[in-house]
Formats: structure tokens, C-alpha cells, sequence
């Protein structure tokens, strides 16, 4: 029964099927993607697989969320008034409560500074989304989480790395950062405590940053997803220090309380001097609505989670990082040919390869494909994070297993060293 | 402590802070937020709004999610195994779920064939953006839901709309539909049953469309949100039909079960003759790599949701839905001015206002403000759906709040016919 409101001619019908995937779909850079399709993952049948390559706390059983958080989940569920939609931004009362939870002095937040989203990938998403466009671009630390040239690269953003310098606990190499900068560019992404490296910054790196960033007039994206995950030294958030540099300071509760599936993350949007103030920060709500962020139960959750979880939950993950953390580096560093470097905070480790120092191993990639095919032991390839000759290793796998991967790595290097 | 490694001088730093919103969080269109910021609701204080604008079932408490359902969410949530991150397309197991559930002689699905997502607006996300690019166009429904044009102008994506004809049953013009596709145009979206239409298209009606979609080679994008939503006849899943035509339906929990805060979806890839093989299938999964999609806790609890809500929950959600859909039909038909068009599923029905039947109504926009000043009766213009002079219900409100409004709409139009 189709009437005839036709204006113009059909045109004629194809001959075939013309259904190519998007060139966005196949444009965007995903580092870890490609390194998992042309990796050889081929282990030792003899030797149990000892992963140390998934940046995920609950893989192994031995981290778990406190029982104040899975209470509060329980009790978000069977309320009946978490079920409806939420205000794109989120929940009301789950803004409330991280603006509470991050709000310091220099850095005064409201709910509405807030905007919920779907973990802190979908925090970052956002961040970049609202402050650049196609053809702009952002500098990126360099070791750094691959995810920014992932989600930047979808956008048609250009990325441009500064160097994180291991001999200087991978402080940020500030000139070249500097040197960086034009006038397409739009922010820089600081990670701290950052993934790859462990590292925590010093008080008084985070000011020379801040200080590159307001002599420059680049705002800052500031990756704390690992925030007060330190086990050595104290975290120094951007946000909370004096500055004329606006912030966008993404977070979640992906790491510091164990549920990276849950899937919620969230910007603080902090303003100075109303820089961000009818610009970036509209574009942020705005942004918001394409996709509507969190699931409202776990929002629903949210302030109980942040308020109510004790201080014990905390420090005892911080002591068990610590112990895996070190028990790593001496390890690694009693090793010939390996040059590890210790880590500070959230829940990594990375180590140096001599590569000219073994008899047959040609980079990072080929010592992990044989290390996995000798000794079945699967740390990461650090080529994905822009490190190459170094793997990073996940430091939440068990301490027994992690004895034994460092014994398998140290007979693995002892043949193949010159 | 910067090391010296820049090669580039540094240029000068900037005079201004310059922090414009990125274009794309400008450019994309929201009717609906457009809406909101422009509509004047002011209601009547001698009066209780009655809000008959929000899709959301949840609203006003009479539309709850089944037992079962909050019963595998605290199953999922007490397990100590759904806390980790999940592989980007989704939970094997809750990919599995949908599989069956959707599975059909014409159209077999396997988990691979599941992509879960953030929403059903998740979904569609995703299909869009993996079968069109910038300067592409789909066709969409008018009168039709807002998020296709929101989402893919975000893209750079063209939107062309194609006429359902209330005089039909709201089905399809497809001399029209077939008229506005040319060499750019990378899929159909037809939505049913229909938000805003309350539509639901006969067995005849979704075959004639496959029909111009397999003469033009045009792939569909079935939003089936509302798939088994029906009151009056029955429900045919586009997929379900024998055809060459390669369709990817896009689905979710938020109506059916109930719970649209949980913000879980699903892309079907129903594949023809390998048309989305290598391509589009591809391009699904690299999408759902950017950001991970619904909370784990959900997709943990959808095989029981799935597999275990009783049938009386739905059957009882329908007759409501009818009882509901009636009440409206038959008190609007009766009011001079006015005439609804018969719902059959989903849970909305539209209305016509005869605007030249009213002394001093300019258009429907102006009729739903003036309605909210003097009634505190508040339907959603349509023109957002692309439906001037028209108003939509949400008919989830409470069967006395409805009675209530019917009336207050009826001395509305009384008091402004000519
Ligand atoms: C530095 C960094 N930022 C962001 C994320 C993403 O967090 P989420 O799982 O909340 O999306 C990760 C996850 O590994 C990370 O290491
Ligand atoms: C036709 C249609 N498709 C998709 C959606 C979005 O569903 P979700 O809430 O799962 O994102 C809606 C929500 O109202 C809808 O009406």
C-alpha cells in the first residue's frame, strides 16, 4: 500500500552487493589489537601458562572488591527506583559524591563539574571528544596507555608523543614536551600514576609539567585512573595544585576498587577562570548524550562505594602491590641482560631488555614469543606502549606464581644471553 | 630534571588560553535537547503535571522488571567471577543467550554473530558507524526516532528520511524510500515496532520492504528494540523472513525486561551470502574495541534474564500496554480537533492536531506549551520525530493519571476549537 509521493526517479537497482566495512572502523590505530593478531602465542605443554600480560586485578582471584561494594551493588539492584534512564551526565547523587571524593582546595568541585560515563575509557573518549578535533592534536606520554592514539586516531586527532625517561623514574622529558607544541594543539594527556611504567610522579614534577602546560596555554587531560594506587611516595593529583591551567581529570572505578567490567568512569571538569566554562565544558554534555554512560545500578552504588569503603580495603591492596612489586625487581635485576626499573604505583612493572646482549634475540616482540614458547611465561611486549626493548609486567598475579615466573625468565635468559 | 633530547625548538608560548568545544560536539543534531532548551513549560500550579513525554517505563513504578531479573543481578553481583574486564564484543555466554533467543530458520545465529553494547543506542552506534562513513547517507523513518539523525550526523553521516503514512498503519512509502536511495546510500533503518508510531508492520508490509532493500542491494539496520512489544498482531523480526538481504538488527533490555539505566544492547549481524564477512562483521568488532561495552554485571545476569523471565511477565506487560493503549485511542478520538492513530505496539501512540480546526494553535509545539500552562498535561511535540502537528504519548503512565489527562486534554481543545 505505498502511495506515490515519489518526487524523483528511482534510480536503477545495483548489480551487487556493495557492503564495505567504514574506513573509520578500519582507520583508528589499536596497538594491543595488532600486536595480539601477530603475536605467536605458542606455549611450553610441559609448564602451566603464566600470564602477566592483562592489566585486569581480578584475573587471578587474589584481588577483590570489598564487601561494602558488592553490598552496595546488591542493594542498588533490588531498590526499585535504579532502573529508568539517567540524566546523560549521571546520576544526581553520583556526581555528588565524586565531586565530594575529589574536590581539594585549588580544585573546588560540584556535581556539576561531573559527567559520568562508561569506565574511564569512555571518561577519556569524552575528554579528547569535546576539547579537539580532526586534524588538531594532543601529545601523548611515550611509554604510554595505547587506548589515547586509539580513541584519538578514530577522531581523526593527531597524536604526537613526549618521552617518560626511565632513568629519571620516567619523569617527562619537558623540553621535548614543550617542543611539541603548536597551535593545532589541544591538550596533554598526563598519566599518573601511569600504565606502562608504575611510576608516580613527584610534587615537584607535576608542577614543572603544570608550569610547561600555562606557559604553553595547553590545557592538561589528566589520566588518574590509578589516583592514591601508590605504594611508594604519596600521589600528587594535577588538579589539586595552584595553577591557571584547566583540567579535565578522568577517573573511574576500574582499578582502585577492583571492577574494571563494571564499566563506570567519569571527567572532573576543572576550570580555571572560566577557560573551559560555555566551550569544553557544553561539548562535554553534549557529547554525553550520544551514548548515555554508566549502568544506573552502578551509579546507584556510587556514593556508598566511595564513601563506605574502608580505609583497610585500600591499604591492604597497596601492600600487596608493593610486595609484588618488589619481589619483581629483585627478581629482574639479579638477572644478566634485564634492567628493570622499580615501580611506585598502580599495578605495573617495566624491564629494560639488553637486546645486544643476548645471542638471538632480535626485540621485545621475538624475547616474549620465545619466552612463551620455552618457559610459557607471557609478560607484554612493550613495543604497543611505545617502549620498545622493554616488557611490562602485570604485578596482580599471585605471589607464587609470581616466584615462579621469575625463575622461568631467569633460566630463559641465562640460555639465550651471550 | 628534562633531559635535552628535543630536536625542534619550542615555539612562543600563546597570549590566550584558546579552548574552543571540538566542531563535532557542535555540529551533531538533538532534537530532542533542542526541544528542551526552546519548549516553554511553564505548567498550571493548581494542577499535578502529568508527564506523558518520557519513554521510560520505569517512571512511574507500575512497569517493573520481573523477579527473576533482579535475582540474576545479585546472583552476578555476589559471584565473585563477573568483576573483570570482558573481551569487546561481550560475555561468550551472554553472546550465546541472544543467539538463541534471536536464532531463527532464516536466520541461525551463533555467539559470534552477537556484539553486545552499551544500550540499544550502543548498538545502533555501532552499526552506523560500521557500515557508513562521512558524506554517506541511510535512509530513516519520519515520523522516527531522533538518536539515528543525532548519531549520524556525529559522523558526518547523511541521513535521508522516507514518509510512514499514518493512513496505513504508519507502513513505509516505498516508492519514496526506493527514490531516495543512490550510489552513497549504505543502509535502510527501519524501526519496529515503531517509537514514536506505536506501529507494527503486517508479515506483507516487512516483505515488501525487503523487497526494495534486495532490489537496490541497500543492507537494513532493523532496530528492534521493541521486537515481541505487541499488542495487536504480531511481531515479524525483519531477520526472521527468507531474503538476500543482509541485516543487522540492533536490540537490548531496556523495553522488554524493563530496565533501560542498565544500559545493555546488541548488534544481530544476520549475514547473506557472506555480504558482511571480512567487512562489516570486522568493522563491528574494531568499533567495540574503542570503548567496551555494558557493565559485566549484566551481561553475567543475561542468560538468566533471557532464558528465565516467566512468559507471564511479558504477557502481563502487554495487556497493560493494550489496556492503556485503548483507554488513549478511544478518549482522544472523541475530542473534536484531534485524531490518534491506533497503537499496536511498543508504547506510544501519536496524535493529529487538526491545527485548522483551532482558533489559536500555530503548531504542535505551541499546542503542548499551552497544553502544559493551562492543563499540566505534557505529550512531546513530535516534530522532533519529524512529525509536525502531531503530539506523542508515552501510554506506560498509570491507568488513573491517564483518564486524568485524557480529560484535562479534552476541556484543553474544547476551550480552543473554533
Ligand atoms: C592509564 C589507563 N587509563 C584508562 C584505562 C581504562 O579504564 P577503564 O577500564 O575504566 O575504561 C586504563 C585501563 O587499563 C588505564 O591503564
Ligand atoms: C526505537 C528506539 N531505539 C533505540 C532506543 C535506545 O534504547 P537504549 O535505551 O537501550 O539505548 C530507543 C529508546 O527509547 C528507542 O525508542
Amino acid at each position: 500500500p505505498a502511495s506515490k509521493r515519489a518526487r524523483v526517479e528511482s534510480p536503477k537497482p545495483r548489480e551487487q552487493w556493495v557492503c564495505p566495512g567504514s574506513m573509520v572502523s578500519k582507520r583508528f590505530v589499536n596497538p594491543i589489537r595488532k600486536l595480539v593478531d601477530t603475536l605467536i602465542i605458542k606455549p611450553n605443554e610441559k609448564k602451566e601458562m603464566i600470564p602477566l600480560s592483562i592489566g585486569d586485578p581480578s584475573v587471578f582471584g587474589n584481588f577483590q572488591p570489598d564487601d561494602v561494594v558488592r553490598k552496595a551493588m546488591v542493594d542498588a539492584v533490588m531498590s526499585t527506583k535504579n532502573d529508568g534512564y539517567a540524566k546523560s551526565t549521571g546520576y544526581p547523587q553520583a556526581r555528588e559524591a565524586i565531586a565530594r571524593k575529589y574536590t581539594t582546595e585549588h580544585s573546588p568541585l560540584t556535581a556539576d563539574d561531573i559527567v559520568i560515563a562508561s569506565g574511564c575509557s569512555g571518561a577519556l573518549d569524552l575528554a579528547i571528544g569535546a576539547i579537539a578535533d580532526e586534524g588538531d592534536n594532543i601529545l601523548i606520554p611515550a611509554p604510554g596507555f595505547s587506548l589515547y592514539k586509539t580513541l584519538a586516531s578514530a577522531k581523526g586527532i593527531l597524536t604526537r608523543s613526549y618521552q617518560c625517561l626511565p632513568e629519571h623514574n620516567w619523569e617527562a622529558d619537558l623540553a621535548q614536551m614543550a617542543a611539541l607544541i603548536d597551535h593545532r594543539t589541544r591538550a596533554i594527556i598526563v598519566t599518573n600514576p601511569s600504565n606502562p611504567c608504575g611510576s608516580n610522579f613527584t610534587l615537584e614534577h607535576v608542577k614543572a609539567i603544570l608550569q610547561v602546560a600555562s606557559d604553553y596555554k595547553v590545557p592538561i587531560i589528566a589520566d588518574e585512573i590509578y589516583a592514591d594506587m601508590v605504594y611508594e611516595g604519596k600521589h600528587t593529583a594535577v588538579a589539586s595544585l595552584k595553577s591557571d591551567v584547566p583540567i579535565l581529570t578522568c577517573g573511574g572505578l576500574a582499578k582502585r576498587w577492583l571492577v574494571p567490567g563494571w564499566r563506570c568512569g567519569w571527567v572532573c571538569i576543572n576550570d580555571r577562570n572560566d577557560v573551559f566554562k560555555g566551550e569544553v565544558s557544553t561539548a562535554l554534555v553534549n557529547l554525553s548524550q550520544l551514548l548515555l554512560g554508566a549502568c544506573t545500578l552502578v551509579q546507584a552504588a556510587l556514593p556508598a562505594i566511595l564513601n563506605n569503603t574502608p580505609l583497610r580495603f585500600y591499604s591492604e591492596t597497596l601492600s600487596k602491590l608493593k610486595i609484588a612489586a618488589d619481589m619483581c625487581y629483585e627478581a629482574l635485576n639479579k638477572i644478566p641482560g634485564l634492567k628493570p626499573v622499580r615501580a611506585q604505583g598502580a599495578m605495573y612493572l617495566m624491564c629494560e631488555i639488553k637486546i645486544e646482549e643476548f645471542k638471538d634475540i632480535e626485540n621485545e616482540q621475538d624475547f616474549v614469543e620465545r619466552l612463551i614458547a620455552e618457559q610459557s611465561v607471557f609478560p607484554l611486549p612493550a613495543g604497543v606502549f611505545e617502549a620498545p626493548n622493554y616488557f611490562r609486567i602485570v604485578i596482580t598475579v599471585p605471589e607464587e606464581k609470581i616466584t615462579e615466573a621469575m625463575s622461568r625468565i631467569a633460566e630463559f635468559c641465562a640460555l639465550h644471553h651471550k
